[in-house]
């Protein structure tokens, strides 16, 4: 654990676009970037493969994959087999939300940055289109940095933690068009909550909504195979 | 996830001494006490074995053991096994920390506490022993009370978290003190980082002279077990 500054930058990575776009985002403001993805039970096991692809393509340093058994813990229709995954959105917080979960993948982001002496963490949460989940807020970034540095050894030192939510403010189109502009390559990105053995989409569960949303509103056109 | 208040607490137990006191002192306060145990690929496994004992004596309603792959992550003595385990202690934070390792296992113990509708956490840290851990301070209860709130679908709804830490102004002896009012069999706890296959204590590490030190000063006898 290094005390001096680092260009070392843990990002967390879902094999999702959004994360793939903070990648390409991080790399272009010069950071080293140490990938960190958790297995964490989810039904979309096509996205750790797809984050393998993304790590790979956007040039991170290393990328590291955490099993983690939430769906020990349950509480979601994405770690837990007995809750279905709905096709369309409702109100409220919905049932795709995995209890804490920005909160442990922060937390297991910090661990690793400590080691790796970084104090610069990215993460792709969207208060946009967030669906209501309450840990993409920008409030609760605000409250983990604070955190971060009680929580180290490199907080004690004087050193201060930044927690980069550079999509938390912007559209799923804006965030395409950025992506786009960086060079990703959006095929390699998996994002369907029902995704197939194949990677192929569903193209009915909110995720691939928003998604397909994005790239028409952006004007993109969209690489996503679906399967109908 | 229910909405209602709710008589559940999630009590974060490592098979040590002071976790086990934290279980206790929840029973006693009344709520119906889930255990976490985190296996974090620490060397000292046999505090798995002695986290069960103790759920199971000291009437856990459930007591869940969660795989972790921290050993991944490396940094620490405690789970990187090319790093030594020293005897003694010297000034400054310890090669014994576990980088982030209150945040993630505070992290995992919120997610489960939503999942069972609680807003009660019970860890055993502990500011006056803490050997210099950060995340063992009073401050960062607070930050980790304050991110909860934010973090969760309770907090949304107005529910407020309480994050138990009644160790955390306590000495040894007091703990020690404490617990054996309430009940507890130390006998059943570990605290040795270099404990052996049959549950022994070195006797010569930092947490083992910590603990000798605490019984004395209890002026209860130590019921450890050691090689020597």
């Amino acid at each position: 654990m290094s005390a001096t500054a680092s260009n070392n930058a843990v990002v967390l990575l879902s094999g999702g676009l959004d994360s793939a776009t903070v990648l390409a985002m991080a790399r272009a403001q010069g950071f080293d970037c140490y990938a960190l993805s958790l297995d964490y039970g989810q039904r979309h096991r096509a996205e750790l493969a797809a984050a393998r692809r993304v790590a790979a393509a956007l040039g991170a340093v290393e990328h590291k994959i955490l099993p983690l058994s939430l769906d020990a813990i349950g509480g979601s229709a994405l770690t837990d087999r007995t809750i279905a995954v709905p096709e369309a959105g409702g109100d409220g917080i919905p049932v795709t939300y995995v209890p804490a979960r920005n909160t442990v993948f922060l937390a297991l982001a910090l661990g690793w940055a400590e080691v790796l002496g970084a104090t610069d963490l990215f993460v792709g949460v969207n208060a946009v289109d967030y669906s209501g989940y309450p840990d993409c807020r920008p409030a609760f970034i605000a409250a983990f940095e604070q955190l971060a540095n009680l929580a180290t050894k490199a907080g004690v030192e004087g050193r201060r933690f930044h927690v980069h939510a550079p999509l938390i403010e912007l559209s799923k189109a804006e965030i395409i068009r950025a992506g786009s502009g960086l060079g990703v390559d959006y095929g390699l990105t998996v994002s369907c909550y029902q995704v197939d053995q194949q990677g192929r989409a569903c193209g009915r569960c909110d995720a691939c909504r928003l998604r397909a949303d994005g790239f028409r509103a952006a004007g993109i056109a969209d690489p996503t195979r679906y399967r109908a």
